[in-house]
Formats: structure tokens, sequence, C-alpha cells
């Protein structure tokens, strides 16, 4: 069965629990801010298996988390923080230069603001996302992500960083830190296996993007030149501020099923 | 012994743990931002019992805050946190209407946010102060002070709020909810015992606040017109942005000692 | 013809320049942030006579902004500013207290700040409508407005404040200062003839909105408990972030029509 | 005189008005934020030919900036706009990745602000000079510094941008808009001429700095490693937040007039 990506503890603890076909989807909700509505978190949690809550850095003010939390417990799916770059303007998606030590300072600040307004619902965390250029700027650099998911450990035994596979993923493994490997399925890629981002996401064909999750929830992805490329990971992600990402939802879930894979949590072992 | 105002747990418990008479001295620190220094913090952390740490919202990057918590940890001060309207630019100090709810969600994010930061220093908070106008809007709130006591028994079971006497207090007391009740010794009061707030203090004489500082201890204040009114108080707070607060601190500790009453944590009994 | 609305010039010097009726609508346009959209500038400012651009602070980005004026330039309509509170998080729509000095000083910066952007497009500003509890703050202190409309001469000479009728409108007339008066359609009134604020526009019975801005156009408005008071303005407002305030707006212009009433802007005389 | 620095007009149309030896000394004042204050900006306008005044983004509020501006034309200096990224926490120094089009819309918004404040004072801006990361972005982009001097020409015609020499200032020149050469004295450079940045500026030497600044009105400047590098510039900076900048301004304008240069601003031909 090798190249099928079956579902591990959140630590990558490394034991396969199931040898049925299943993957983690998750997405990011709690995009709104203040009178400024974005994506549909009510209909978005049902959908999913965990979502990333924005954190009033990039998105997301605390009305919003709140209210975020509440349905996503209310659906029963994992839920983690989605800590983004200081820049609303920019909805945290442009980089912004800084030091690995910023980078901690900013990602506990965050983190921990989630779990303030998750303890009204008495919500555990799951694991840590960082959002947009902020997850690019850490999944590419070995030191960044384990200054990271060190100091996560102090706030929250065993709690993981998801990241797309690279440097970041990598050097947390080899540190014996806990990390998921992540990829978006509704997001292109190039032909070295990176994601080709979109400021702000459009319209996407629901059956083109289910086909490309379920062929990453067997360990592969098609890049834009049609090339098959390895891509192992344990949760793939769909993007809340999609225009159609209901839509797109449904189709991977539809497709997922048809074809005999479970949408399970990448985190039940762990959590 | 009436009228004097003895140390007691943090939940006010009522029981009187000594008698000798004792205050806790508390000051606000982390009140940079980026660029921007202001107080004294490493002196500052040396001559209170209790520290209060801005959370990013009127003051406080997370690089002061987590440096503000190493700080007092190292010099083995209480650790609470300071959180405060969103309004940078008026530095909290200016009143902004908002509901109750969302009082209890900014309060939350910010006491989370202080928590992600003081993990790394592996420090437990010992309670919530308020800042500038939003401590004014919960002391003298029922309603609000025990909506957010009430929000802040699931985050951290046991924390008090730090409130000026008033409805507030009333209110958190009546509820059985942990309150200590705090007033500054470092601004006037009118003669109904309510501080006259200085957008940006200016220098103060050290020994008549000081003097202020010892009658406080006691349970009185004197007020601007030089009547004596009750104050009973188990905390008393120095600013930490006035700009001579170093020699006024010194100059409380000085007279504290030399009419024996010790500088004794608030919170000995509860944290 | 007593009681009926004229048009008349900018800055209220009250000479009727027709005799047929008429009236001017303004609507808020560029209330959209970064990645937060919010309205339908496009298409609302084909129905109005005047638009009020928003500057940055309670919403309204730079490139937002650029792209507001133009489509207005292109539309033909009046263009002026829409300065608010410093308030993101609460959209402008909650008071913040603060001197009078600040509230020319965030006025100018607003104001400048547009008329900056507006600089590409060769477009020169008609007048400012401060926005939500800003403008709420204006119009009821004699104060606040004249000193405002002063420091707004400097800047530009002749340029009117849009306020509802009241104290604000009062001293600006006495002093001799431009004005126009103002109020919207599309909230209810009490019987005091003061607007009901809604934190955030629900959908509203474009028919009953349309009633009432031919009243307001005639000098009158119907209140929440049915009478009919006096309502002497020169321009009434729809709100851009209504959800259906397109089909409001159609309403208006169509009922507007149908009873012989012109939109013609207010502004015509002086600018 | 080969190699020496004279002053010309302010778009560098090429004529020497003089024989005298002179040099603009210009600093960034205004760099307060609401509660923190930073530089003395009383003491350095009366040390300095040209001021920059911070527009809010990176630092200076309204009230700060009308006050710097009042101070400034007191003290009869000429005054700019410094326009940086958005970036209160970093204080604009470090680089935020944005297209062409949102620098030049930032950039007309924020210099529109400060013409706003400056309007009370009856003053005309001088110059624009971009502040920190921000400056970096231009100095170094062709594309970007032409972009940001055409947009400005039609704020105000002729007015200037202020920029070390490289790709942006070569640009503006060769497409005829007007340009100011800088650079600051206050900084080290490295071999290649380009100043090596200080996040958060040190105490420096004044002689030392004094010294680098007579070379820098002759034409050349020293580097770390002690070569000898052309420098053509037409005004030399002193940073407002460096803590003994006083100091050091008042060592500059000693030795400069030690030597027989004048300090004269760098815009009188053009202003």
């Amino acid at each position: 069965m090798a190249g099928v990506n079956v579902v591990r503890g959140s630590a990558g603890h490394g034991e396969e629990d199931t040898m049925t076909e299943s993957i983690d989807i998750n997405a990011d909700i709690a995009e709104s801010f203040g009178r400024w509505g974005l994506g549909d978190d009510q209909e978005l949690v049902g959908l999913v298996s965990t979502v990333n809550i924005a954190c009033g850095w990039h998105a997301g003010d605390p009305a919003t988390m709140r209210a975020a939390v509440e349905m996503a417990a209310e659906a029963g799916v994992n839920i983690g923080a989605h800590p983004g770059f200081p820049d609303l303007l920019g909805f945290g998606r442009r980089q912004i230069e800084m030091s690995d030590r910023d980078a901690v300072d900013y990602t506990l600040y965050q983190v921990g603001a989630l779990m303030g307004l998750a303890s009204t619902s008495g919500v555990t965390l799951s694991h840590v996302k960082p959002h947009g250029a902020f997850y690019g700027s850490i999944a590419r650099s070995a030191e960044r992500s384990v200054a990271i998911g060190q100091a996560l450990q102090a706030l929250q035994p065993g709690i993981p960083l998801l990241l797309a596979p690279g440097p970041g993923v990598d050097a947390l493994r080899a540190a014996g830190l806990p990390v998921v490997a992540d990829n978006a399925c509704d997001l292109e890629f190039d032909d070295d296996g990176r994601n080709i981002i979109e400021p702000r996401p459009a319209r996407r064909d629901p059956d083109s993007v289910a086909a490309q999750a379920l062929r990453m929830a067997r360990g592969t992805a098609m890049t834009v030149s049609g090339r098959e490329v390895e891509m192992p990971v344990q949760t793939i992600c769909v993007h809340g501020d999609r225009p159609n990402v209901i839509e797109v939802a449904r189709a991977v879930r539809r497709v997922l099923a048809d074809n005999g894979v479970a949408v399970r949590s990448a985190f039940e072992a762990g959590s």
C-alpha cells in the first residue's frame, strides 16, 4: 500500500492506526473582522474535520473568534490557531521581514489569545497552522519552524504545527517536535511541488479540486504542467475565503467518499 | 485594629492571615511599544510586589511583554495581565462605548495572549487588572465586572480581578467571584473617593505620595480638599509611566518600612 | 411653497436657485478594507448625486479610496470625504471620547489623505461628511462643529460640512461657515427627529424608505410613532453598507421621479 | 572646484547658484505616537535646514504632526513629508512586500494627510522623503521611484523626492522628475557606499559624524573599511531618534562652520 497517505497521530509518532484510506480536511475560518464578513463559517465547519481560527492579526476579531470556536465545537471538529503577520491591510498575505524571535513571540501571543477565547467553550486546541506569508516563512525555514515548534511545547505539550512538506517539516521531525504535513488541494502546484499563491482566491472548478484532493489523500499531487509529484500530507486544506468554497468542499467530500477515502482527523491519536 | 487593611487571600475570603500590617504594591509595566520605550521596567520590578503587564491593545508588543514577564519572574513578584481598550493612539485612557459581551471577549483575548508569552517563563498569572478607561468602565459596572469575572474563571480558576472599590468590587464579592480591592496612591482623590485621572501622568512629590500610600495601607485616603475617606484596599498602585515613578516607589517603600508596614503580596493565599 | 426643501448653494447662502423641487442623494462608498469587500460602489455611484468616501480610519484603504474616486469621477457625482473615529474594529460606529482639538486634527488628517488620492483623478472635493459616531459627536456639538468647520476653510476655502439638523448645523450657520443639512432616509427617526442608529444596517423595505425620502425632499419626516416632524435637509443619505442598498436607492429614485422631484447636487452653486 | 557638492535647485536643474560651499541638513521629526515620545523636535528644528515629518503609518499621530509643522514653521525650515510602511510595530524599519501601485497609493495618502494638518499653519510642503524600509525600496527601484515621483506631481507640481544616490535617483533624473540626492551622515557606509541600517539607532560619537558630514558636504564619504567613495548628495540626514541626536547635530554644524561650509536649504531655487 505504498504511497497511500494514512492517518497518523498528531506528532507523527509513526504508527498507522488503520489500514483504511483516510485524510483530514482543514479549512481557515474566523476570517471576518468587525463589520466585514468573509466566508461562511457555519456551513464550512460541517464539511471539514479540522478548522484553523484566525487570531486577530491578519483577520479575526475576538467576537468572531469566540463564535467560530463555538460553531466548530458544536460541529465536533478539531480546532486550531491560525496566527498571521501583523497586517490587516494585506490580510497576512505579504511577506514582512522579521527575526525568528519575533516570529516566535507573535505566534505565542496569537495562540494564547485564541486559548483565552476558546476557554469559554472548554475547548483545547488541537494544533497551530500559521497563515499566508507567515506560513510560507516558517515552512521554508528549518530555524524558524523549530524555534516556534519548541516554544509551543511550553504552552501546550504535544501541540503540532501544520506545515507544507519542506525544510520546516523536515527540521521539526528531526528535532522530534510534533508536526502534521499539510497542503492545499485548492491551489495549483508548480513542478517543484510548491503552491502557487493567490492573494485573493478566485472561484475554482469543484471537480478539479476534488480530483486533486483524491490524489493528495493518496500521496501525490498534479502540477500545473500535468506532472504527478510526491505529496506526503496528512491533511489537505480548502481556503475559507474562496468565493465558492462551500461548493468546492462538498465536491471534495463526495469524490473522497465515492473512492472509499474516509475523512478523519489527523490528530485522533494525539488529542 | 479596625480600619487597618491587612493582607487577605486573593479571593478576599475574609480571613486575616496575619496581624502584622502589610500592603501589596502594584505597578503597570510593559507599556513600551515597538520603537517607543516607556517606563523603567527593570528598576520598577524590584520595588513592587505585583506587576500588571500590558497586553498589546493600549501598549505592549509581544517582545516587550515577554521581556517584562522574564524581568518580573526574576524579581519574584506577582505577574498579572493588564488588558485595555483597543486604542494605541489614546493609550487606552479614553472611553470607548461597547457591549459587556465585547468587554469580556477583549479581556479573554488579551489575558490569553499574555498567558501565551508567559508560558516560555513557566509563569502562571496571579491576577487581571484592567487598564485606564477600561478599568473605570468595569469598576463602575456591576454587570460588566461580573461578566468578566465569571469568564476569567473558565480560563483560570481562582484568578482575581483588581478593581477600585465600588459597584464592580461589590458585585464580584456578592457573586462569590475573586476580587482584590485596588487603588492608586499616586493619583489624587475627589471627596467621593474617586481617582482624578491624569491622561499623561506628571511628576509627583514622592513624599506626599508616600504619605498617601501609608494612609491607604491603613484603610483611608486623603482627598484633594483634605478630607480623610475610607479606602479599603488590599493593593496600592503606582503608575509606571509617571516620569519619576522610580523615585516615588522608593519613597513609598521607605515610608511604609519606617512605619512598620510590610510590603507583601495580596495573592499569597490564592496563588 | 413653504416647507419645500429646495436646493441651495453649498454654503446655504439662502438663495433658491430654482422653483422645481429637487433633492441631493448622498451615499457612503469605499467602505471596503483590504481583503474585505463591503457595498457595491460601482452600482451605487450611478444612483446618487453625491458620495462620501471613507478615509481609512473606520474603513477604506488607499487602493479602495483611489478606485472609489475614479468610479465617482466617471459617474460625475460630487465627491466628499467621510472621516471617522480611529476604530476599524468598531467600524467607527461607537463613541470614543476625545477633545475637540483631536477631532479637528483627525478630520484634517483624513480629508487631506483623500485629497492626496483624489489628486490622481484631478478631483476637487465638494464636501466633508463625518462618519458614524464621529458624525453624531459633531452634529450635537456647537463647539466641535465650528472648530472643524473653521479648520477646513484653511484647507479648502468654501468646503461645507454635511450634518444632521441640530446644534452643529445651527452653530456653523451662525458662524457663517458652510454647511449642508443632511439626514438619512433609510434610518428610522424617534419623535424628536433623531436617527435611530443601526450598528449593522439590515435590509429595509425599499418602498417605505422611498416614501420617507419623498417626505424629506419636501421638508418633513415620519417618526417611528407615525408623527410627521420638520426635517429641513438639502441632501438625504442611503447607507452603502445596507445589504439591499441598491434596491433601496432605485426605489428612492423612482418615487422621487414619479412625484416630480429632481435629484440634483446640493453643491451646484458652491463648487 | 570639482567634487564639491554645491546647492542646486530642488529639481536638480543643474545650475550652481553660488560658489560658496554649502549643504542642506535634514532630520526626521514627529516620530512620537500618542503617549510615546521620541526625539526632541523643538531642539532639533533649530539645528537643521529641513525636516521630514512622519505621517502616521510608522510613527506620528495627527496632534504630533500638527505640532511639528508649527515648530518647524516657527523655525523657518523646509517642511516635507516622511511616509512609511504601514507598520507601527516595526517603526517602518522592516521590509513589506507590495506592488508599486500600493507604494504610490500609500505615499499619496500619507503626504495628503500631512498637507491636511499643515494647512492650519499655511505651510506648503517642500519635499517628500520616504522613511526606513520604504525609503530603501524606492531608492533601489527605478520603477517604484518614477511611479511615485510622477504621482506626486499631480498632487503638487515640482515637489521633489529625497532619495539616496542609486537606481531611484538616476531614474527620476532620466524621467525629468524632481529629486534631491540625500544620505545619512550618521550611519556607516559599506564599501559600495550603501548605508548600514540600524533598526534602533544607538549613540554615535559626534565628532566622527561631523567629520563624515564635512566629507559629504564635499561630495565623498568614508566607508567602514576606511575607503573614500563618491557621495554626491545635496542634503545630509541626522536621525531624530538617535539618543544623542542633538549633540550630534550641534557637532555637525560646528565642524561645517569651522570649515566654511554654510548650511543652506537644498530647495531654495525650487520652492
